[in-house]
């Protein structure tokens, strides 16, 4: 579909329309909210990483002045009452409602288990420590290696996976074993004149946005229920509830409020449900706000994983075969992303022989939720060994992707066959890069590369708009905005009236205000809900060139509407602009709306490589990125400067697994890091500046060549900085993050 | 278009979904809107009913802790810089922004002069009492005949209308002369055995809406204004603002909050722009709620008037010839309902001769809004003719009203021609309801009857909808619902769509949300906003035809939409519900949402009858109404609990002018009862059940016959509770309100 096209709209910087509201402190987040009578809700969470609970005393709790009610797992509609309506969800639908309320047992410290509603947060908080809670404590298990051994403790009962295929009779803790195959590795091994294998391991890690979970739910005494959230998905979250609660999505109003980041850990619910269970109680709209330690434990952080990965190629640099072994956390029940992990680990090489095994384990974690390309990040810590064949084989690292690389037509380990990609045009951008061959410029410094491939999504989405009589379009559509999404949803309808960015007003809107749209996430918003602006567009179009007919009394058939403004196709003195059209709309049948949904196929996947320089203290370990350049092929950059933004916001996520952010569990599965002090993530003063290069290789999938952009840049980071850390030290990293004790272990162990 | 069509949903009662967050006191009225650092507006106004404004002094308010800024009419752009752009408008403009705000003139008690915003309501007015505004005091004139004469004091110099067709050079009060002629009126009264002429006087009455006015105005700093605001719509709030700010319409939204009643009131824009400049001068959000006694003496009244009706029958009863001069009050710009009330007056009556002239003219009292079926309920109050006519020829006065009755091909006097109108059902069902002949019960009883006509309108209504998992719709629509208009607007969808009322979720946008919608008013909602679902829901069933096509593989020109399911034509096996089909919508394309737009002409008139006992108590003049009956054509009642809702508070209304309110002024033009206390409207303490008959004639403009409901039963019950008096004591009262002084006065008067 994707043309080469001269654009006006698309492809330029237009300011954001939430800007001004945003800088100035306008913008309504979830903390905004404040109802009439409303109360505040405070949430118990388990001490333990693994207990039974025996009993919950909310006696004294209740008895407190102020407290106006007090909820554990038991109010939430039970699942296992539902099997016959819910089938196999049921059982999905109970490690969802365990979450929220813990059911028999808690299964991570920081776990819900029961929850307060106060006059304030200050007496709901007061009535927690007033909750009598008896537990069996159990012994935790916090790693992925340990839970799949024999006699590991067990967490949920009805787990049997052995591995692929195989149910046994006996518990476990693997969840599920995935399997991708293509050619006969084997063989390829044996054609090999190099082979590179190693163990990686990464740890759990945060998404780290800056404003906490918030909820306020009322549930109005006819059941209809509404709820303020800051969430990636309002639509999500109502089928959550719908599901949690045992009530029909058309009974939720999800009112989407601004989001302070989410990143993928804002799409499942935590609170929501919980404040309209006490709301329910109570008949008062109930507000919860999460803390910063409540986020960083009970919330969904990404997988810790433990990762094998091995790789042959022979002397001409051609990898004959590759292998990888993905054991990855799923915290307290089923999830982890290791399947997208799997997808994406050789996805920039074309391979003839090649297998990957994943494994998703539960362990006595916080239960892992997405997180910008989940999975993915892990699993391309492996790029190191792309690495070490290079070196081993005298090949520069680029060129021997290049000589690999993934193109039109190579078939994915996961089966689909690839269109027209970017992925040789970002890598020889990333090797042409003045960066690439620029001086190093001091001692204990090294450069790394590396690349990563990210598969982006599509999903539903919604739009309609109405054509205002100043010449302005004003549009509502239903994705969160993120990233300034608003503007380049606003910039497909530009484009297509041929008006200016400025002139389409963007709304985003509730669940009862706009059709179906999936979540913020899977860098689908510009791609699809781009898309759906776009067919708006063309519904809009052609209504206002039956107008432009009826004014001229012509058949509309004979009216194209080009460069905004309608025209005769037989009469070139008929010429009507947009602008002019509007003022005309009440003599030709009044007012002009427009409406669209789209599921689109196409997907385009995406790939992003680094070139990364760091210089390395050979005396603590501790390494300083001294320059960053990322490269990437967004198909097509509707909004560059939101594109540059997503690149490197993505690289300092991924710099921050490398080098800084981990979960640190005590023995006892407790974390000991749960605070923005100590849980350390970069900030501006660590970091220089991030340096964009945007390819832009059209997706023949996507009416203007869209790919999607926000997740695959934090893929390659933590690999090109391990392999920037070798050529500065000479020592390979093979754990994340590389903290600077680490690093300095490896120096000294080196050094002997 | 109007077949006999079997309704399912449509004539039903659902219970309205607004009804429990309304009863609940959930609802969020204007005056719930807090926001972060929100300031309190108050206004200044003027103590005199005219006056020349010789300077304004603001320092000493400016000073005082807590205000934050002080405007005057010279904070609003001047329409006078903009009569280029502008053309005649320019006057209009000029008019609306000094009745805002005062120009150089005052022209009433109450006309607002200069606003505060403080901290806080109490600094706000404290502060008002240090504006130091400098008056020369002119004369003032109260009656509308005063206003015409020679010699009396002129209220805006470019006024110079003299009587139809002629402008003077000398300045007059007389803004415009309106005529309407049919036939020769004449000949017609030479025609005639008996010829009745009389005066009558109706007083200035208030809508008396119990929510008084609000506004919350956040004008940011990027130039983008929202407004929260309790209005009859949103859109024209926008226009409204966009002119007197010269604001672009798409730089504002309109957030129309729930509505504690309009009647036509709030349509007009007082304190809207006030709030906004307050706004944009604090860089604050403002909120302004007006007291009940700024609604009473500064917003818009309906004008009291100065009628003068001759008619004339022969012996047959046949109406030979009728004429009217109506003389209204504009209040203090020009803009009365006289031509609507020129429409309306003979209606109801097939006649050959007549002539109607109408005057609209200004006075020293607020400038007059729409108050229900504007300037008809004055007119009509010479229906008290056609009962003198009937007792002078011993005829049955429904047996005159039916010999001369309108009907389908009548000519009115405005020039539109009926198309099939329910004229002679109304009257009918009237004749032959059991009331008409139940004994009266008692001395100083009387039963009178009357009959009116509205003409209703369509104008524009936009709305959206989509399609729910759960079996359900979400619709958007522009109304303010005033009577339940949300619930009629989700049974035109139901209907459609073969869904219970219940699963039809509405919910009322912004003018960011949905496409332009024209004001609440009119009796246009059930007819143009509710065909505007109708067309959202064909709208739907095209595009769940497609779906149902898909999932059979079949072509869509082979499904048929019948009974809430998609059929195959060719196929009766084929069939799937509404509900099933979309729990298959992600299978087949995603989400379904819909739109549609309506300028909707076709619009059906309607007429009511009232029957009426009264009892007057010949000591005090005071009159109980012991019975009511409106008969009343609906078209098609959609709700009719609804309908008789109308009917019911419109002869309510109905009532309040003929027996109790008025304006009372003093000499200087000053309101001595501008409080609810001294307002005298009547309460249900006042009345009997308001017993309500619907007529259902289709109007044969709409899908399912609606003709409107809300307007026409104001406008029979003054003159039927007139000719009830008279029948009751003899005395034919030519005043409205006839209230016990009065009553007692022609009593008295009568006895000699």
């Amino acid at each position: 579909m994707a043309d080469v096209k001269e654009f006006k709209v698309i492809g330029t910087r237009p300011i954001r329309h939430d800007g001004v509201d945003k800088v100035t402190g306008r913008a309504l987040y979830g903390g905004d909210i404040r109802l009439t009578g409303m109360l505040h809700g405070k949430v118990l969470r388990s001490p333990h990483a693994h207990a039974r609970i025996k009993s919950i005393n909310i006696k004294k709790a209740l008895a407190l002045p102020g407290v106006k009610a007090v909820v554990t797992g038991k109010d939430l509609p039970g699942a296992a009452d539902r099997i016959a309506e819910l089938g196999e969800g049921a059982v999905n639908l109970k490690y969802l409602s365990n979450n929220v309320l813990a059911g028999d047992k808690v299964l991570y410290k920081g776990h819900a288990v029961a929850a307060v509603a106060a006059v304030n947060a200050h007496v709901a908080e007061e009535a927690l420590a007033l909750i009598d809670v008896k537990y069996e404590v159990l012994p935790p298990v916090l790693d992925v290696r340990e839970a799949m051994k024999d006699g590991a403790p067990l967490l949920l009962p009805e787990l049997k996976t052995k591995s692929l295929g195989q149910k046994t009779e006996t518990p476990s803790n693997v969840a599920s074993h995935l399997q991708f195959k293509k050619g006969d590795p084997e063989k390829g091994f044996r054609e090999a004149d190099v082979i590179v294998e190693k163990e990686f391991f990464t740890a759990t890690v945060h998404q780290g946005y800056i404003e906490t979970h918030n909820a306020t739910a009322l549930w109005s005494p006819d059941g209809q229920l509404t709820v303020w959230v800051s969430t990636q998905g309002a639509f999500t979250v109502r089928q959550q509830l719908s599901e949690l609660l045992n009530l029909p999505v058309s009974k939720i109003k999800v009112v989407p409020m601004e989001i302070g980041g989410g990143f993928g850990g804002k799409i499942r619910v935590y609170i929501e449900p919980v404040a309209a269970i006490l709301s329910k109680r109570t008949g008062k709209p109930v507000k919860i706000i999460m803390t910063r330690t409540e986020v960083l434990e009970g919330t969904g952080p990404t997988p810790g994983s433990y990762i094998r990965v091995k790789i042959g190629a022979n002397k001409q640099g051609k990898l004959t075969a590759a292998e990888a072994y993905l054991a990855y956390e799923a915290g307290a029940y089923p999830g982890s992303p290791v399947g997208a992990g799997a997808m994406c680990i050789f996805a920039p090489y074309d391979l003839e022989n090649a297998q990957v095994d994943g494994y998703d384990v539960v362990v006595n974690k916080p239960q892992t939720s997405a997180y910008r390309a989940p999975g993915a990040t892990n699993a391309a810590l492996a790029e190191t060994l792309i690495d070490e064949i290079a070196e081993k084989l005298k090949i520069d690292p680029i060129d021997l992707r290049l000589r690999n690389a993934a193109k039109e037509g190579t078939r994915r380990l996961d089966g689909p066959v690839f269109p027209r990609i970017g992925c040789v045009e970002v890598l020889e951008a990333t090797k042409n890069h003045p960066h690439y061959t620029a001086p190093l410029g001091g001692p204990n410094r090294g450069r790394g590369v590396a690349i990563g491939f990210w598969f982006n999504v599509g999903l539903k989405s919604s739009a309609s708009a109405s054509v205002n009589s100043d010449g302005t379009v004003s549009l509502m559509e239903g994705s969160t905005d993120i990233g300034g999404s608003r503007t380049t949803a606003a910039m497909h309808v530009a484009e297509e009236m041929g008006i200016a960015a400025e002139d389409v007003k963007p709304t985003v809107g509730d669940t009862d205000q706009v059709g179906y749209t999936d979540v913020t996430g899977g860098s689908r918003v510009t791609f699809a809900t781009g898309w759906a602006c776009y067919e708006v567009a063309q519904d809009l179009k052609r209504q206002l060139c039956e107008r432009a007919a009826k004014l001229w009394e012509i058949s509309s058939d004979d009216v194209a509407y080009e460069d905004g403004a309608c025209v005769s196709k037989s009469d070139t003195g008929k010429r009507i602009t947009f602008k002019e059209l509007t003022q005309k709309l009440d003599d030709t049948g009044g007012p002009v709306v427009g409406r669209a949904t789209v599921d689109p196929q196409g997907v385009g996947g995406a790939f992003a490589a680094n070139i990364v320089d760091v210089e390395v203290d050979p005396d603590t370990g501790k390494t300083q990125v001294l320059r960053f350049t990322v490269v990437q092929d967004a198909g097509k950059a509707i909004h560059p400067s939101y594109v540059e933004g997503q690149m490197q916001g993505g690289s300092v996520q991924g710099i921050g697994w490398a080098l800084n952010e981990e979960y640190f569990y005590d023995a006892k599965g407790v974390m000991r890091n749960a605070s923005l002090l100590d849980y350390r993530m970069p900030t501006c003063l660590d970091l220089p500046m991030i340096d964009t290069v945007i390819i832009e290789v059209p997706n023949p999938g996507h009416p203007y060549g869209v790919r999607g952009v926000g997740e695959v840049p934090i893929i390659p980071p933590a690999a090109a900085v391990a392999n920037a850390i070798y050529h500065a030290t000479g020592v390979r990293m093979d754990r994340l993050p590389m903290s600077p004790g680490r690093v300095l272990e490896e120096i000294l162990k080196k050094k002997g």
